[in-house]
């Protein structure tokens, strides 16, 4: 189902643009799904908190974990469990603080998260190999236009 | 907490610009669901039920609601009793098929839906108020590149 066959012709070109946009970001972030799901048998949130915990080599409390946590919808006390079941992830105790634990990637789970990092990257570069370096920047540039707006109209709120 | 932070200098120019896209879409829906919640007391699974409701004037059945929700994570049986018990949407039985029901927008939910998508239609000409009409057709196309490989992409697996 195409987003964008819900404008109407009279809509103005920002409602069309924003559709589009949508769209794009829903059907590359599919193509990613149904391949962490074919390739490693995983799944976009359990990707999501992998990375998140690759850029803290000291680890995350869990109310951090969940905070930087970019994919909605995913349960991270359940996935975290999961994870180390599975012996990807492990827990620590933080000194001093005997009821907060953090969660670390093993050296098990920093492997397999680079392998899947090296293939995700390779799924992005070839959702976007129809640009040209040039056009990559522009939708680079115009993209961030948008974004800074969009953020200070949010610190404003 | 800014997706883009988490890209690496040597991260591919195809990886910046898909955390890019990504932070940009969640911003402008983060936006507009909260302006649906603090303007009308909405949420934007119901605006989309009625949104796919409003393009369908002879109603639809509930599996074709179902598919053509854009929105994930909405329980459409939930949100569409809630629209019933308020009067904005209606349960038509089918002629010869007493078992499948069709859901319209009563006149109501229709007049509330049009005051609804006005505003949704502003928030998103705001959205994109920072680029010049060039720009935006610019970022239409290069968008529509992307688009149009990712359902390709998709068509092909």
């Amino acid at each position: 189902m195409d987003l964008e066959a819900r404008v109407h012709s009279e809509h103005p070109e920002a409602l069309r643009l924003w559709l589009r946009l949508l769209t794009c970001t829903q059907l590359v972030e599919k193509c990613v799904r149904s391949r962490l799901r074919e390739r490693f048998g995983t799944t976009l949130p359990r990707f999501d908190l992998m990375a998140q915990l690759e850029r803290a080599p000291h680890g995350l409390k869990m109310n951090e974990l969940s905070s930087r946590m970019m994919v909605t919808g995913g349960n991270v006390t359940g996935i975290t469990d999961q994870l180390v079941s599975e012996g990807l992830v492990d827990r620590t105790t933080v000194a001093g603080d005997r009821r907060a634990c953090r969660i670390r990637l093993t050296a098990k789970g920093r492997r397999m998260f680079r392998e899947m990092a090296l293939q995700h990257e390779e799924w992005i570069v070839g959702a976007f190999s129809p640009l040209t370096d040039r056009e990559v920047t522009t939708l680079h540039r115009l993209l961030g236009k948008v974004k800074d707006h969009a953020g200070a109209v949010r610190s404003a709120a």
